[in-house]
């Protein structure tokens, strides 16, 4: 199986501890790299990963609270001094490049690179991305500022060609292509043989959805349904359920009830609250709802649509 | 002895690296805290210091290149999230407040204190902050952009006053102030008891310099004679001599004889390039003139005019 991971940054809230950094992630797709939200001391988290900070040329940013794109400043800067010649690319809702423009134009005068900035509206759902291997779309949620989550789904790849039946009939090499994906061949006789004599289907397309900040907000269900592996928010739990409505948030039990409705196969729940020393009363709650569900911890790796 | 000590938060340079963040620390005097420079991840290396955010009231930046201020937005927003009523006080080179003035204004709506900016010249030492315990004065560099260091000049103490001598001349209590103060003592009878038979003298002042960034430049030895502790940038070492010049940065060895030119006490080098995987050669370039020199580290703590 070609990679399709996620690296987890930073999975803390507003307030940052001795423990977690603010929100950041990076989805790994065949070693191109996708940033998702830069909190403060992302680019130091990407370090650690060992990943190539010159396979990243896309940071999606959630919405515009500090704790998801503070982090950009020093990214930028960063990828400047390593010397990058490559386009970098921001993806936001509106607003970002009014605020940030001015820092950078001061502080990374000399970029050897240009960044550019690609702002949306989050009310529907839209196509922000798309390459021969992936493409992203915004899921529209529900918090005190304009914020969406991110689809990542892998595009389906070339049919496996059955080398034995491809020497027994005889197929020529020029027509490989055109029968790893999907069409048939006709031999000089005439006689056609069916596709699904000659290939076996690829490995079928892995989904990631990530999803936060966000009050508990079924409309997102169909969306994500049956993603290889959902990240949603979890910052409080159960005895602070008040304070997450008020503050357009979710408990672990609500991240348990998107996962389980949107039927998903695995669930990685993070964005957590600063009051808690440990998070496993919020694992607790969530996996009584949805029990495939993993806590998100900084440096951890999880292969989307992996054994588990 | 009263506290004086410095934390150091962050002591990289430009590129963090997974060992260095970018610089930032804090001189605890007598409990009050002062922060000098804020990278970015500076208020996470805060909170893992275990110092009380409530107890830094001011900051002091140095010159406005990324790594020196990046980190402001995030500490200036969790001070927020605590509940911080106490203002707030930035001091820098002219220029911060037009650029982080529109950030703050979007990110951090509703704080629950205000933050006001100072700005000043870095051409002629200025006393840019005086208490009844401290005093700073900037100290004017060179190096790309207006910059200064900081110079931290502890307040003279009152004398001692010696319990027995006290006793034995009958001094009332209300004279004590005055006479910790420096005043003679005049008994009933008009005979003048002279204050340095009342009292001990109290510990020297302590000082403490911090200069970076800065090319190699001698004009400060003055300002900085004598101090108890000096911290002094050592971005590369000898062999990038040509390159420290260039960028208006200092060698380990340039650091060395600036704190044997100003006869200060202890030396500590910091600001270190990315390039070295550990910086015993900086040190042992620095102690070959002025041997008696630490590197910074993050989570050092050094007692200001300590014993070693």
């Amino acid at each position: 199986m070609e990679k399709f991971e996620l690296h987890i940054l930073g999975c803390g809230s507003a307030l940052p501890t001795t423990r977690h950094f603010a929100t950041s992630q990076v989805v790994n797709l065949r070693e191109k790299l996708f940033m998702i939200d830069c909190g403060e001391g992302a680019q130091m988290q990407l370090r650690k990963s060992r990943l190539k900070f010159s396979r990243l040329n896309h940071v999606f940013i959630s919405h515009l609270h500090g704790d998801h794109c503070f982090g950009l400043l020093g990214l930028i800067s960063t990828l400047g001094l390593l010397g990058r010649t490559a386009d970098l690319h921001i993806h936001s809702p509106h607003g970002l490049e009014e605020l940030f423009g001015p820092m950078l134009a001061f502080f990374c005068k000399n970029l050897t690179y240009k960044v550019f900035f690609h702002e949306f509206d989050t009310k529907e759902p839209l196509l922000i991305y798309d390459d021969r291997s992936v493409s992203v779309t915004t899921i529209p949620l529900r918090h005190r500022v304009p914020c969406c989550g991110f689809l990542f789904e892998e595009k389906p790849r070339p049919n496996h060609i059955i080398r034995e039946m491809i020497d027994f009939y005889q197929v020529p090499v020029y027509e490989l292509n055109r029968i790893k994906n999907g069409a048939d061949f006709v031999n000089p006789e005439g006689e056609v043989i069916p596709n699904e004599r000659l290939t076996r289907p690829s490995e079928p397309v892995r989904k990631y959805a990530y999803c936060s900040d966000t009050s508990f907000y079924q409309k997102i269900v169909e969306q994500i349904k049956g993603v290889d592996l959902l990240f949603h928010e979890a910052t409080f739990a159960q005895t602070e359920k008040a304070r997450a409505k008020e503050t357009y948030h979710s408990t672990a039990a609500q991240a348990g009830e998107i996962a389980k409705a949107a039927e998903v196969k695995q669930l990685v729940i993070g964005h957590f609250s600063a009051r808690y020393e440990n998070e496993s009363v919020l694992l607790a709650e969530t996996t009584a709802v949805f029990p495939n569900t993993i806590l998100a911890k900084e440096n951890l790796c999880i292969n989307v649509g992996g054994e588990e």
